[in-house]
């Protein structure tokens, strides 16, 4: 059986305009590679409500999981719950068990709940939540789309909670090599051993270093006995090369 | 008039399988901001011929420009110029001036012209070359789609060949002020500001830092006094915030 695959869709200027570089899209690649959940696209948009519903769309479609981070806030620039609903074609309004999960988070720390935090508690009809342990408000999951929030600390929360209901698939065995020549020197080899290995996916990258050129081949896939066959090939081809 | 729009579109396993983290599209984010070209989408796929098409196709219909990075080196899973040419519907095959390029610089160099590095001369059909410095294998430009390479130093040398020749937009400028207390406090005095000054962007972003929560407010706009007006709004509304 195939892994299931899965998108993430990152809602937020401030990785547009250059302002911050990304934290939740790597830390989202880890995770879902452990469980063997495949992520296959990845789509980075800013707070438009049109532009949000047609991506959301579009990936919903085609992925078995859609991740979104970002936009669920109690400001007038978090516009995402409101973009989901629409996405699904539901109401979204504050809702009982989530204003309930931010009454008792606010007695507890003293604050007080005012009508921008409230605004936390909209939650599409049918979603369920996604339980927050690091500052409460919620995120939620609605047909195969779970919306968490964009602070890496509670994004990264929001995954613990959701990722263990998945189903997971076989994580990919992977295994690679540095090789400390160009990618051209090294390139007809590997595309042989790619055509007798054509279950596995080997991955060529390059880089530069010092001035000089090389690649770290990686080599991933099901079954363990190829992926290490793979690889003594590899080491006999490249024997200076270092795992 | 209204600057002009981009996109970027990530070809490449290694980011969605967690390996490694951007530094292209955190690169090109800040190169475009600075030359008033508003990057509007980045979309990260991986090495698969009918979805690099398909996204190239959706992306350079709705943008200015679209910037790509990765797969136009010489090993197998560089299939970026052939999937780029079939977007196009035209054809690809090794090009005299692409092929000049590289003769000269394994002459300079005393490598081998192989097979394999030949394959970097793939040029579409009607494409124009765009320079690197770096290691000589050029990129190209086939309509609104900038074809870059995927490694750093030499994606920032072939994105410095090209951003001269794009005509710029007007420049966000662009202030920020930090505010050490929850998103939730200053949302409601935010939501006004944001509703006095229209043509503004008025971002919130959140953060976590020691256990408290603060936001940075970040306010882009073209008309600088416009910006001006409303951090001083900003800072008597939070006195003591930090600019």
């Amino acid at each position: 059986m195939p892994n299931p695959t899965a998108a993430m869709l990152v809602i937020g200027d401030e990785i547009l305009s250059g302002r911050t570089r990304d934290a939740n899209m790597h830390f989202l690649a880890g995770q879902l590679s452990n469980r063997g959940i495949d992520l296959a696209e990845v789509r980075i948009v800013s707070d438009k409500h049109d532009k949000i519903v047609s991506s959301l769309n579009a990936l919903r479609a085609e992925y078995d999981h859609v991740f979104t981070s970002g936009g669920i806030g109690p400001t007038h620039d978090d516009i995402t719950a409101d973009a989901v609903a629409a996405a699904f074609g539901v109401n979204v309004d504050i809702r009982d068990d989530a204003r309930a999960i931010l009454v008792a988070h606010y007695q507890r720390t003293g604050l007080e709940l005012n009508a921008a935090r409230l605004r936390m508690a909209r939650i599409p009809d049918g979603a369920s939540l996604i339980e927050n342990p690091v500052s409460s408000a919620p995120g939620f999951t609605i047909g195969n789309v779970h919306v968490m929030a964009g602070v890496p600390a509670v994004f990264q929360a929001m995954v613990a909670s959701v990722l263990p209901l998945l189903t997971s698939g076989q994580p990919l065995y992977s295994q690679s090599l540095c090789i400390n020549r160009g990618e051209g020197e090294i390139a007809a080899d590997l595309s042989a051993l790619a055509a007798d290995f054509p279950e596995l996916s080997i991955g060529c990258y390059p880089f530069q270093r010092d001035g000089a050129f090389g690649a770290n081949v990686v080599v991933r896939g099901q079954a363990r006995a190829q992926v290490d066959a793979a690889m003594v090939r590899l080491s006999d081809l490249f024997p200076e090369a270092v795992a």
